[in-house]
């Protein structure tokens, strides 16, 4: 007979999920997406995704100008990211030092998404980035969501529409609005029961911090 | 009998030194210091140092606020620098959030003793790091380094007259030219074979670069 569970919940059953901070127009928030999975299942944790955007972070906030049109770290970000493409092997098919024209479209749909579609709106998040990174799919006018894989529960028209909506961009800035009060300026950023990892050269520090509870 | 040995260099022989760019003043390149020879002895490379100035690239050249008065990413670089020490067990003896009173002094002892003391001139590099992180000595006044201890071959009163001289300001500024050239901006940076990577995080990267000989 087998013996009878308890129904006291189990130390992985009251972890914290980990927090992922990423803008879809970040490449390094792009890598993290890759990565934050594997992490995450190596320590029985949940991933909670919070995009944000570094147009408010970065300018508005910090008063800094694009990483990319900044002097010496420009071209160095454009190397660095290509570096880490080769030999992680992932393909970018997007120009990334070419501004985006419509930033936010991904990131209203994503937080409509988490709304309205809970199951389903990690796997848009990943669609999107995959069609923006990947394919260089030109995601700024809302139709061009029509010519990308959706996840099976969300259609199309729907998408097209919420995002054109007012409460996609209010749900959005809810969103910007708590990741600034958390603190959060960069993208990728990783918060881990409370302490936040900036950067995607900081995967291995979260390792250690989920597998000794932190120093 | 032995084989005579070829004269032709041994490829070690001929293998670049690694470029260390720090600025004395930043925690993270006090911390690379602590590892660079480590990493360099590993992979049968010297160690070339550069002071560097964030005060010139960051603020100057880059156009931005020195990192801690930045909103958001200064309290967060506070966290982190404290984060690193802790898990590499480094004791800083000194108030980092504390603006240095006279940056430079460090930077123009150790290029006026790497043409004047050449094979002293890392020694006296880490002594003045320790002086400054460690102990929290303020390095502020030049007749302060007579309090450090310093490599065997520098005397402090040669260098107290060095810091303050224009030979020891022009070298500086030479040096900084050079980094900034280079297109380095940020502490710490190191050059591998014209490879650069900025940040105290990069390092297990530059040792896969050094270990395959890039990707």
């Amino acid at each position: 007979m087998m013996p009878l569970k308890s129904k006291a919940p189990t130390p992985e059953a009251v972890r914290e999920p980990l927090h992922f901070y990423f803008d879809f127009i970040s490449p390094y928030g792009y890598f993290a997406s890759l990565r934050i999975d594997e992490l995450a299942n190596r320590h029985a944790r949940t991933v909670q995704w919070h995009p944000m955007l570094l147009g408010v972070s970065v300018m508005k906030v910090m008063g800094l100008k694009p990483l990319l049109d900044t002097p010496l770290k420009g071209p160095y970000t454009l190397r660095d990211v290509q570096r880490y493409a080769r030999l992680h092997g992932i393909h970018l098919g997007r120009d990334f030092a070419a501004p985006p024209t419509h930033p936010r479209t991904m990131a209203r749909a994503f937080c409509w998404a988490a709304k309205h579609h809970p199951m389903a709106s990690i796997a848009l998040a990943k669609a999107l980035l995959h069609a923006y990174w990947v394919f260089g799919t030109d995601l700024s006018a809302p139709e061009s969501l029509d010519g990308i894989a959706l996840p099976a529960a969300i259609r199309a028209d729907e998408l097209i529409e919420a995002v054109q909506g007012e409460e996609a961009a209010r749900l959005l800035r809810a969103e910007v609005r708590s990741s600034l009060a958390a603190g959060i300026f960069g993208s990728p950023t990783i918060v881990v029961d409370g302490e936040a990892f900036w950067g995607i050269d900081k995967f291995s520090e979260i390792d250690h911090w989920l597998a000794t509870g932190g120093w």
